[in-house]
């Protein structure tokens, strides 16, 4: 099927769209290609012609209503059925591209599908075995609904001091499961509030010696999915409403010596005998723990995707709305869009930027993801592929926090670029917002997991120093520090505002960056353990400022660089090169511009050019951009129907649209049902004023 | 009635409790008087043994219920009527003590309230005249409900555009008002989206000799008070959710023909004789224009109050789970509290500084305005009264964007540093949030407020270099600005980090800041005006890294100063002097430390060490007031049932207190109601899958 992108219709937004200096649908096919369109224009489709996915402007749904309309959407997405295994298996990138459609209509709908039939069955194919694999077929049917158990109620971050207990028994051959206390309560649990058949529950495991041989994973029924209750022993249940995503049922639950085969173990990295025994495949328990670094990665790939479409859908919003809101101008008689001012371009376009560089590196990031899963799938020994693990979990710990704090910097500030519109529940800002929200906590909070990038970073730092070893890692992020000391050397070397305004110009300060913050992290560590401190207070006290810092630039760097090669390579369209330049420059400079004081600090920049060029440089881009603004969000904008914000349409009547929406809503018109509470029993006042 | 305040339960909290430094109450007496800590009793208790104000944990209220329960709660407020008039004139405060207690139950609430009140029922006050007075008696007796219109669908920050007419009619002696359409609906106004009888309504005036007479404020009757049901020709309803502030019903209405009394203009600063003939008050529309600016600064210094209420909720939520949240430890064996880390230190404890350094700059800023307050009433014609005004619009053009954004990153770390536990709604964190939200937009959108504040600086420096004359303000906030070319040259003088621990480093530099940016900015300016652009594009390319900075860091210094002056007064208890000290050098360090690539940039640092001492500085302070950090909560923290976050009890019984509120929910461990949905009708996968 030969893919086409459909026309605009005419309206306020031409003026725009006329002034971009690219073509929208050259632009969209060459970040997309035929196949990857064609999928969302058939799930967009498909949505906006079913009753079932169908949403009332204005709708104010209770979080009871909106976990049953999420259940029955994700049914009929089985009944949709829009990728099969093969499809899959022939091209990997769909299920993304599934995903990123699913979560821009609504990100609980996509939660929902994927911890069930992506997450649980991965989990269970990937560290299962044969005697599990029957789970697998229910869930494909819909038989079962699998979810996710690990966090507990007094402990997230800290997996290791989790306190669920499976203890095999071996006259039944069975595993007794228990909560030892209500802190132990599973908790946090996507799916479990109200649908989950089975759980995959990390429990410490004890052979029948009193051996505990740490975490394991088991597959437990929590529910009889003949009749959603509660299976014997496990009490489950419903946390309530959370800040966002409230289709989604998160849950919680207590077993009390709930029993279950032995064959319910995920096995891979573990097992008992019949007979009680422990068996191990690894000898080395830190190779064990090696190996489920890299594949723990697949969460942290996905919601720097996730975050990447919540930016889509903020931006596309503000942007439009700002193309469209007029307000002001150098005459009495005529106003001039939003757009059109400096202080809103400088607080929109920049994230604009950010939306192409995370977008295009969230793609090569999943590319990356799938060579070490082919690894893993080929049994891949070599000490390659455990570097890469390596990397892509440094890479991801780091690329998470960035994507998902970028988004929700850029939602915040997406609101109140449209004013009181914006805050508007209908308008969708604020469900953007929220449910970005949690991508900065779940699968580690943001500040936690920047630790394990600083970690990496100063470990190839103290093997080249030690070993005099060469850096050079799969992927080549690192690659640069090989010359350490000679970038420590660079100084900012621009000459004018104009030269500033090419990426090539953040990337080298950045460079530096990485450099600088590694060595002073390095000697921030080796004065706190001069000092007698222990590595936990070492590790602890050398964060603000210095590791945390570090992570972050180290990864500003690899999202520039890739997006800066992008820029640059053969097949990029020399149409679209200029403006995708100039957005590379644009986030290479506006991340960089947070890092100014660093730069002066340890004498990379020095006088008043650069600051004032770079800020030249910013504002000359914005400038520069803001004509291209509408075509850019044009090109990540999903239908209306999906996007369902009244002030965003694409055919820009802005007033029209979300005075229609206002209009439909429930009793818009109406005098409250509570009338009377205002017309008779008038308060006396003062009549229940407390007596002193 | 002699006040006593209450002891805290003993628990967790403990530890830190008896760390701290002084003694709670001390600080508690010494912040607030006999009078405000009493009020703030009687009120809690008062509102915690209604069940009207009783609330169920994890409760999920609909928009319309929650509009329909903060009605019943407002109404109760009158019969409570905790202040009298005479009350109030004895103690201005009191109002602000009021409005500090309901905001902290529920922001609708006090908005509701305070809306019909407050506002209306003050600006019938202060801009009509004899003839109006009698819709004052009605207000306070609930016979009516007032709201403030002046919004419309497509204008907000220009209301200068505002479009609705009010034309004179002299044959009925009649005001004639219309909507010309629907983008000139008013919209956005608080209490008319269900309850408002009657609004003060701005419209353009027209005299029957067609000549525009500009704005003016008309009292219409919108719903009959009998019925609630819309007046002839007023057509007005609900605009519905928002994302925050739901029990507040924002609201919109058309006019068609809608014919009022000549008597309802608010006829302070014009009127229309009987037959139709336009009087003014003033000769020069401008001092018009002028009397009207201090006036406006009431809603602004209430904001920045209300934002310092909604700061300590959040604080008093993050800071007691933190200490109470253990996670990790230097042993397998033993876990920290999470507050015992540098980065949750870093993260949460400058936001408490900010909180005390704001609560106290609010406080005095109602000071400084009350005095303006005076001098209307008492019809001050004085050179020094028309400053004051001008100073207080600055300030609180500035102080509202500084409260409402500090207060909403604070509010979004906070949910952050609470992990999961802060996605749950019921620990309150998402509603601050959002609650919070609009005081970054209504009563002028940050961003365009702070341009009035640099306004204000640009024309003082201008006066004084045109025409030499000295700057003296009467509230003194820009009199150093007389020493600008000194300021100028001063240099960073702290030599150690021990130095750098004192507010008085942060203050010279924030002098500094002042000077720099306003040279920078007047320079800036004068470059757009040399390069031949006119006035409204002069202004609008200088406000980025230049105007808008110089706005923030005018009041940041402000801000400072102003604690900084409370820690050195006199009567400041010796054994408060300490912590509030530290509280005082971490906020200038902090908000500085945003700075420090201007500093550096403009000569003022140079070389290494000034950035390192102040993030020392900063780290060390953190780490000094951490063991301060519940104590000082505990003094600005309400009643467990007015914080009403389970995670965040005086008690500190973090686990148990959160799991009996999730398991007090709504139908928690039911199956849904939908469970067959489950069960049966299992879907056919892929029976829908669109054929290709």
């Amino acid at each position: 099927m030969k893919h086409s992108l459909p026309d605009f219709p005419c309206g306020p937004l031409d003026i725009y769209r006329k002034k971009a200096s690219f073509n929208w649908k050259e632009m969209a096919m060459f970040l997309q290609d035929e196949d990857e369109l064609a999928l969302k224009q058939r799930v967009f489709w498909t949505l906006e012609n079913d009753p079932i996915f169908a949403r009332q402007p204005g709708e104010d749904l209770s979080t009871e209503k909106m976990r049953e309309v999420t259940f029955r959407r994700c049914k009929q997405l089985f009944r949709y059925n829009f990728l099969t295994q093969e499809e899959v298996m022939a091209n990997p990138w769909r299920v993304v591209v599934l995903n990123d459609c699913l979560g821009m209509y609504d990100p609980s709908l996509s939660a929902k599908y994927f911890l069930n039939k992506g997450m649980f069955a991965q989990i269970v194919a990937n560290t299962g075995s044969q005697r599990t694999s029957h789970f697998l077929q229910d869930i494909e049917d819909m038989m079962t609904f699998g979810c996710f158990a690990l966090t507990e109620l007094s402990h997230g971050s800290n997996t290791r001091a989790i306190r669920t207990t499976a203890k095999y028994d071996p006259s039944t051959q069975e595993f007794v499961v228990n909560s030892p206390d209500f802190e132990a309560a599973k908790f946090w649990v996507g799916n479990l509030g109200k649908t989950a058949t089975h759980a995959v529950v990390f429990a410490r495991l004890y052979t029948p010696d009193g051996a505990c041989h740490g975490l394991h994973s088991f597959i437990i029924q929590v529910r009889d999915p003949k009749t959603l209750l509660a299976m014997p022993g496990v009490m489950v249940g419903d946390m309530g409403k959370k800040l966002g995503q409230n289709g989604l049922d998160n849950g919680f639950a207590v077993f009390s010596n709930v029993r279950i085969p032995r064959e319910n173990l995920l096995n891979k990295t573990g097992d008992v005998s019949p007979e009680g025994h422990y068996i191990t495949p690894f000898k080395d328990p830190n190779k064990r723990f090696g190996a489920s670094l890299g594949a723990l990665s697949n969460g942290r790939v996905s919601i720097t995707r996730m975050a990447v479409v919540n930016l889509k859908l903020a931006l596309t919003i503000a942007i439009r709305f700002s193309a469209t809101r007029r307000q002001f101008g150098p005459r009495e008689d005529e106003e001039i869009p939003v757009l059109e001012y400096q202080l809103q371009q400088w607080r929109l376009i920049p994230y604009l930027a950010a939306l192409y560089a995370l977008d295009h590196f969230s793609k090569s990031l999943f590319v990356n993801f799938m060579e070490f899963q082919l690894g893993m799938m080929t049994k891949d020994q070599s000490e390659r592929q455990a570097e890469l693990g390596r990397e892509i979990h440094a890479i991801t710990c780091a690329s998470k926090p960035l994507g998902s704090w970028t988004t929700q910097k850029a939602s915040q500030e997406c609101r109140e670029a449209c004013g009181g519109h914006g805050y508007l529940a209908m308008n969708r800002l604020g469900n953007i917002r929220d449910d970005n929200d949690p991508n900065c906590t779940y699968e580690g909070d943001n500040n936690v997991l920047l630790q394990q990038t600083s970690n990496y970073l100063l470990s190839l730092l103290d093997a080249k120093q030690r070993d005099g070893v060469g850096i050079a890692s799969p992927l080549e992020t690192v690659d640069f520090l090989n010359n350490y000391e000679g970038i420590l050397k660079t100084k900012f070397s621009a000459a004018s505002v104009e030269q500033c305004m090419d990426s090539a110009v953040p990337l080298a300060a950045y460079k530096w960056l990485v450099c600088f913050l590694l060595r002073e992290s390095q000697r921030r560590q080796a004065q706190e353990r001069a000092s007698g401190k222990a590595d936990f207070e070492v590790r602890n006290n050398s964060q603000v400022f210095f590791c945390r810092s570090l992570s972050i630039v180290y990864i500003e760097h690899t999202v520039l660089q890739r997006f800066h090669d992008k820029t640059r390579a053969d097949d990029t369209p020399p149409a679209l090169r200029p403006v995708l330049r100039q957005l590379c420059a644009l986030y290479g400079l506006w991340t960089l511009n947070n890092h100014m004081a660093t730069l002066y600090q340890g004498g990379f920049c020095s006088g008043w050019e650069p600051a004032d060029w770079i800020q030249h440089a910013i504002l000359n881009l914005c400038s520069q951009l803001k004509d291209e603004a509408v075509a850019l969000v044009d090109v990540v904008a999903p239908a209306d129907f999906i996007l369902n914000s009244p002030i965003a349409k694409a055919d820009g009547e802005l007033y029209k649209n979300l005075w229609s929406s206002v209009m439909q809503g429930n009793k818009v018109l109406e005098r409250p049902y509570w009338w009377t509470e205002f017309t008779s029993d008038k308060p006396v006042v003062g009549s229940l004023r407390p007596k002193l």
